[in-house]
């Protein structure tokens, strides 16, 4: 088998259905990625995550390079056997967790040199380091080290970045002999000349994926920017797009409909650790006074295990005395949320109704927002 | 079907096979019950005990009482519907957790005067409330409160002790009218003259089963004292025989060995989350260096999932990353030795061979203990 295909088998719009092909197996897309940081989806476990119908999984390599090293996971047979998840990995670059959560940055057209948000020690992020450590870790799909500029940025940041990243991007896909294959990331900000630009320099280096990166996300107001739809619209056709740390489940709904084909996002699993849960009556806040004897379950249109055998009341109670067992059913019951709205997305893209399911989402969607 | 009864099935030396009907099922004894302080055993599921072996769960009182509320239990249907658990359900009385965990106590005849833990509110916990409590829940068994004199103790403070569990019994007793049995508790500290009387006052009341109360948990040296092992020897032999709080792996071979046919302990789910765990080579700390690279399962002897699915390498990572999934594995194996050890004691004394498995068990787990 290949290591990697991509096809569209449908079109609604410019949503697409498609099937990605890796060396472990194959996803359904548009898609979305848990994000296993650290080797692991918190709280759950890779039988789980199969069970709320994840296909495949983003790990972090930032936080695998520092612990526990990525010469270790490689002993240990790779990154599939080390978590126990038999099923497609992407990997991300690094980069974006240099860029956010290391000290003393100092970027130049090298790599970065950084110090370890774990234990203070000094490292070099190049791109052919990340091709390495993503290598090590024996990911299916390897993203190209890119540069985030973090927070605000001026054009003339973004356009440095821009320049960086298609240096860099060449670089990758040089020295890039792993396992799998490697997306290349468009950078350019809000400014539509930059995206082009490095979506013509990125393509042109013929990578079998493309991501859209350095997207705002956590902030208010839609995320699907035009800028990012008009960007998503550049990309190749026959290639998976993939916008980087998306997002909300609004944002989730427009971006297919703007081309997207794969999303990764810590919400569904951060929120579910907070005690916000997505559910189709709108989010909930677990530890509301409201809930203290609800024997109702959390979504009865929700067939995961939380909704399957608890309480609200339960999961209050579990939540507010600081069970595991809140993080862990919670997770469960957001994933599930999540995975089931790209299931109905791809469903409704199949049967070329991806308006009117996207018109009564993001309709639902907007009211509950404002009640949360 | 009835609501309790208990049948001997074998004999061995004084271990005892036996097996326990209960309104919600059966249980197999000598048996080990997992601790859900808060109506959760800590980091697992229900269903997940049931793998490990468990047969019937323990439930704190004191904890439920205090959050969410025993009334709340009881709207959302009693602690098996609340807690998802079918099977057989002991709860403790609250005493112990009172005299350990709760500030300003005071006692008297009454009942124990005490501030929450929680949020420092005033309560008193009486014979009767205690019962009311327990019946709230809907537990199996109950337990009649008792006085267990914290920490070190003269002979007076026992012998006092004594006689107020004897008449908090008789009111328990009396007021009982929950859907299951009380079992009675017997006292008495090292004192073996205390303990007879003990055991004189409380059978006479003619409790379904027995606990052996006050015995000193977590100290060096061998719980099973020849005082413990006399006073189970006094107890009525078509009574089940519950030694609450123990213990160590060797604790429960000793007291099985003196006709034990109950127990409890933090020890196998606390030592888990600490990365402690009972394996048949001994104990492992799994943060240890040497496990960083390491392939092997935690204990190729053991069916549990950690040992089926993953390497100490990657529990070893798991721990260190502070991750949620280090808490659910560790548990899951350290239930699994526990129960398992259970299982191979019964099926020694249905062989007739129990002095066997105790001399073998006990060699090693001396050997061990060592090591750790």
């Amino acid at each position: 088998m290949s290591r990697f295909s991509f096809r569209r088998t449908a079109q609604c719009g410019a949503a697409r259905l498609g099937r990605m092909h890796t060396a472990h197996g194959a996803v359904d897309t548009p898609a979305f990625m848990p994000v296993g940081t650290q080797g692991t989806v918190k709280a759950v476990t890779t039988e789980e995550l199969r069970r709320c119908g994840a296909q495949i999984v983003l790990s972090n390599t930032y936080h695998l390079y520092l612990r526990p090293g990525h010469e270790v996971v490689a002993e240990l047979g790779g990154l599939h056997r080390f978590m126990n998840w038999p099923g497609p990995i992407l990997t991300d670059s690094g980069g974006f967790q240099v860029f956010s959560l290391a000290d003393l940055r100092r970027v130049d057209d090298e790599g970065v040199r950084f110090q370890s948000h774990v234990d203070g020690s000094s490292h070099v992020l190049t791109p052919e380091k990340s091709m390495e450590v993503q290598t090590a870790l024996g990911s299916d799909i390897a993203m190209v080290l890119d540069e985030c500029p973090p927070g605000p940025a001026t054009r003339e940041q973004i356009a440095a970045a821009v320049d960086r990243t298609t240096h860099w991007a060449r670089r990758c896909r040089e020295v890039y002999s792993g396992p799998g294959v490697a997306f290349g990331i468009v950078q350019g900000g809000p400014f539509l000349d930059l995206r082009e630009q490095s979506v013509r320099e990125i393509t042109e280096l013929d990578f079998p994926g493309y991501a859209v990166g350095g997207v705002s996300v956590g902030e208010p107001g839609p995320t699907i920017s035009p800028t990012v739809r008009r960007t998503a619209a550049m990309l190749p056709e026959d290639r998976p797009r993939y916008l980087m740390g998306v997002g909300k489940p609004a944002d989730l709904v427009q971006a297919v409909d703007a081309g997207i084909d794969l999303f990764d996002c810590v919400m569904p699993t951060r929120n579910a650790r907070n005690g916000t849960l997505f559910t189709s009556h709108g989010r909930v806040n677990i530890k509301r006074n409201e809930y203290r004897s609800d024997p109702r379950p959390l979504d009865e249109n929700c067939p995961c295990e939380a909704c399957t055998h608890y309480s609200r009341g339960y999961l209050r109670h579990l939540f507010l005395a600081g069970e595991i067992l809140a993080a862990r059913l919670h997770t469960i019951h957001n994933l599930t949320y999540y995975l089931s709205l790209m299931e109905r997305m791809r469903w409704a893209i199949a049967a070329s109704r991806f308006a009117e399911l996207r018109d009564e989402l993001l309709g639902r969607l907007a009211t509950r927002e404002e009640q949360s």
